[in-house]
């Protein structure tokens, strides 16, 4: 149990991801995904489906949680573009994707969850890992 | 030209769907999609690619008319998910898609990027008319 929830939902239960850091109002999760490095989901740790379902300080303390990875993915890895999203049609428990996109990923330019276009990209997955490795450090450093 | 921006932007060109409400620094368009009536994009007005391109300040107001068109879609359409997002992979021009998801809609539970699991519902999306009409008229009067 990682925050006031809802038995069934697996945000209530787990991580949801190799957790990166945890805050008392939130957390940060490296997703899974060997296609996409720069893949991390902030995670409001109570259970709360909609965005405003948050109080609007919870909600700007959750924006800036948002911003403060994008601006460190930014930073390390360069991506083309950064792509947000609080979706949760399957985990109705506030979270929110936030991925590097890269002209070479498998779905570029389209939304990741689109038809994929192309097989990833091993060499420039594996060019970034040393950036990914300071992306990790500095983000498991984020105050809150 | 809607805001200072970049010649070749389509979102600085054009509304970028059908205006509902303009302010100083973002403007609200319901999006043309017969199967997703209760599709919205609150458009930064000035061109900006990321939303770490904001001042926080900036970011603060963007996040609370996200807010507030979440609010008025969920009290007047009554979705089972509403889903945000800003991509912007193919118009690098900060937008958020404001999207009240049903189950009966053409993608559930998967983003409405993904494959098409089902036919739009007509009848679901006729009755639900009324409704559209009164969230309109109250998205039309939000103060920024």
């Amino acid at each position: 149990m990682t925050g006031r929830g809802a038995v069934d939902c697996e945000l209530c239960r787990e991580d949801g991801g190799e957790l990166v850091l945890r805050t008392p109002a939130w957390r940060l999760v490296h997703v899974r995904d060997a296609a996409y490095p720069g893949f991390f989901r902030v995670i409001w740790n109570d259970h709360v489906a909609e965005f405003t379902d948050l109080q609007p300080a919870q909600r700007s303390q959750c924006m800036q949680a948002v911003a403060k990875v994008e601006q460190v993915l930014r930073e390390t890895l360069r991506p083309d573009k950064i792509n947000l999203a609080a979706l949760g049609n399957m985990v109705p428990h506030l979270h929110w994707h936030v991925v590097a996109r890269f002209a070479w990923d498998p779905h570029f330019p389209q939304p990741i969850w689109a038809a994929a276009q192309r097989a990833p990209d091993l060499a420039a997955i594996e060019a970034l890992q040393p950036a990914l490795t300071s992306a990790l450090q500095r983000l498991s450093h984020l105050s809150e």
